[in-house]
């Protein structure tokens, strides 16, 4: 699969790094390629321009800071996503550590302002580490899902397998309006990185024992 | 010891039932104990008013809905709190599905509101079944901690334990400023209970495989 990463930060290395190891054709996409393009740590990749990394892809994946998202894909414009499938996996924290969706998300507002492209929200509670390795936890973890088009959910599903979130690991939430659990888990998360020192966790949904 | 629990719902006799059991002394406050009192489910515990279960209490728990939890506490006043530790479980969820605590949280409104009572948030994450049963789960889930009173903090653990949360279930997240993140994964707790179709669920914490 073609897949066009909007972004160059440890988000979008550790998803470029686990899909091309899967044998997708990747690129990164960011608003300054010449510059970005010549550092240490982004040698491997292929990155170019915000637009081209969207034509590129048959998936474009929203990996910018949450913050910066809404003002990255105006600039792409919808033209140029028309059609295709957006995973984003962005949470927009803002500098004050206080969510820049509160009671909303960022996910939402992405689907709203860009109606012709399919947005699936997911790996939104786990840090850029897991995303890539969820075999580097104890136990199998979930991850959530959330999206409008079910097609565009099948896809999704079939990259978090790629990058070894196995079926029955991946929790669909139902529609994009769901992101905000995704997204709102984020105070929780950074309380229970802080509580235990490592980003590297998951959360896990323990089902009832069976009657 | 003596628990004062505020509220008649659901949480309220779920944590009434099950403290009971553990041997305290526990009794339900509403604001119409002769009427409340005399209701069906209620047939079990003794319910006085709100300002006698305070008086009650070493410990109170504030069991109401969260969206009434100011209004409550306001009635019964800070002089009747003062030195009591306070158990707060409510999630201010208005009738619109939206957080009543949009970047903050009721537990946090409630310790700025009542500085000379220990708040422990706590048990925000599950229902009232898995409250006070975790061993409904299909394995232990994790529950969470957050207040800035150490004692109060130790107090709330042994009553965590009286309910069967062993103390390996139990994470304390630090201040009271991390009872947003119990608060804020209520939309996660919705999404997911849509998904599974329960509410007897519990999130776990799954840590990083050892090195």
């Amino acid at each position: 699969m073609r897949i066009g990463l909007l972004g160059t930060g440890n988000v979008a290395r550790a998803l470029a790094s686990g899909w091309r190891g899967a044998g997708h054709d990747v690129v990164l996409g960011s608003r300054s390629p010449q510059e970005r393009g010549g550092a240490q740590e982004l040698r491997e990749f292929t990155v170019v321009g915000l637009g081209e990394a969207a034509g590129h892809g048959d998936v474009v994946v929203n990996a910018t800071p949450g913050t910066a998202s809404m003002g990255v894909l105006g600039d792409i414009g919808a033209a140029a996503l028309r059609g295709k499938v957006m995973v984003d996996v962005g949470v927009g924290f803002t500098g004050d550590m206080e969510l820049s969706h509160p009671n909303y998300s960022l996910g939402e507002e992405i689907q709203a302002a860009f109606p012709e492209t399919a947005v699936v929200k997911t790996l939104a509670t786990v840090d850029s580490a897991v995303m890539k390795d969820p075999g580097s936890l104890e136990e199998p973890g979930t991850i959530f899902l959330s999206g409008d088009d079910a097609d565009a959910k099948r896809t999704t599903r079939r990259l978090l397998g790629d990058l070894g979130w196995a079926d029955a690991s991946q929790l669909d939430l139902g529609g994009i309006v769901t992101a905000r659990g995704q997204e709102h888990a984020a105070y929780l998360f950074l309380g229970v990185a802080e509580s235990i020192g490592a980003y590297g966790f998951s959360f896990k949904v323990v089902r009832p024992r069976a009657a």
